[in-house]
């Protein structure tokens, strides 16, 4: 149910996002980021167990200054091109990942006091930006970092389905800071979650999971 | 004991490696690349918590052409200098993040069996490097991806005292192929275990633990 989901993202409780079964077939445990806290970093590390990452969208990666890592490697390495090549890539043809960050108030960056508070000040600087330079943005945040920031698709599903672009547009459409915290749920099989999996975990713990195809079919209906 | 962490790590058993309390003061567990295994990422995500992390020589970096992402970012960001400062920073004066990577033999890249595949490509590419090019690099592995690289600083000691250094150092004399997968352990407290936090964990699970001091004392009777 969206409402739900919706009204779980706006009082900070996680909830699941399975993307397709023809897409990665991957649940993501997805919070907004204004809600993160260190203890909610601790239950996504321990309870997904994938790369914790922080989605923006692209028109304020754009105003800051953030690349794709995938223009960024093909510009500017010796082998960029073939090294970001999609080709064999099997269930999309790009990634979202832009450049990892800390907040410069924090120690190394990776414990969850640490990550909980980059995650919060990207939140605010996206939530207060204006007419913010790339200067700003070095000002509160240094890189290479420990939370990977993501950026969603332009256009949204017009143009991607993937985990960034859903679950940015749901705390977007719960009126929140359009940044969601997310991470990949794994298994211990090797593999990651099963949808029965992911689903069983969100019934023992009372959260939402919604499919990407019901928060498309939402947007389809609402934009 | 020095002597007793080569032999775990020859034989693929995980030793704990605590930087310096003057420094991260965190502790890494790390395995040689070549012996890890998608039980051996389980436990590291769900023991350790941190970032994944493989780890090769500098002089192997370049034969590929992987950059210091401090280097590319300063370069190449209209903000690099600024975001990459790092004056600011507490315990060091640079960071030894190089680009993510996938091995194209990989779906996602992030569940366990994959992430172990993906150390396991990198410890065979450095096993048995030769006159190979970044265009042999980018024929086995996509990027941006899920395994964090990092490159151990020339000269090891002499230049940094990172887990960086200290875990590639130590593989290496363990005669094995230069490379160590390596992960911090976080605390349920929101910080970084301490030290005997991680004593506790080492004598729990009969591990090596070894400290920073230890692995530079050793390096500096031996090279």
């Amino acid at each position: 149910m969206i409402s739900s989901a919706l009204q779980s993202l706006r009082s900070g409780k996680p909830v699941l996002i399975f993307d397709s079964s023809d897409r990665e077939g991957e649940t993501d445990i997805v919070v907004a980021s204004q809600f993160v806290t260190p203890q909610i970093i601790r239950m996504m590390r321990k309870n997904g167990g994938g790369l914790i990452c922080t989605t923006i969208k692209s028109c304020h990666a754009r105003k800051i200054g953030l690349p794709l890592l995938e223009d960024l490697y093909s510009s500017n390495l010796s082998m960029g091109r073939a090294l970001t090549d999609t080709n064999d890539m099997k269930y999309d043809k790009s990634s979202t990942f832009s450049i990892t960050v800390n907040s410069r108030d924090t120690f190394t960056g990776i414990p969850d006091i640490d990550r909980s508070k980059t995650v919060n000040h990207i939140a605010d600087f996206i939530g207060n930006i204006k007419n913010e330079k790339p200067e700003d943005f070095a000002r509160i945040f240094r890189a290479p970092g420990h939370i990977h920031l993501l950026i969603a698709t332009d256009g949204y599903f017009k143009n991607r389905r993937g985990h960034t672009e859903l679950s940015t547009y749901l705390v977007e459409q719960a009126g929140l800071i359009p940044s969601a915290t997310i991470v990949e749920m794994l298994s211990d099989s090797g593999y990651s979650m099963t949808y029965d999996e992911t689903k069983k975990y969100a019934d023992q713990n009372s959260l939402d999971i919604i499919t990407g195809d019901e928060i498309i079919k939402y947007w389809g209906e609402n934009h």
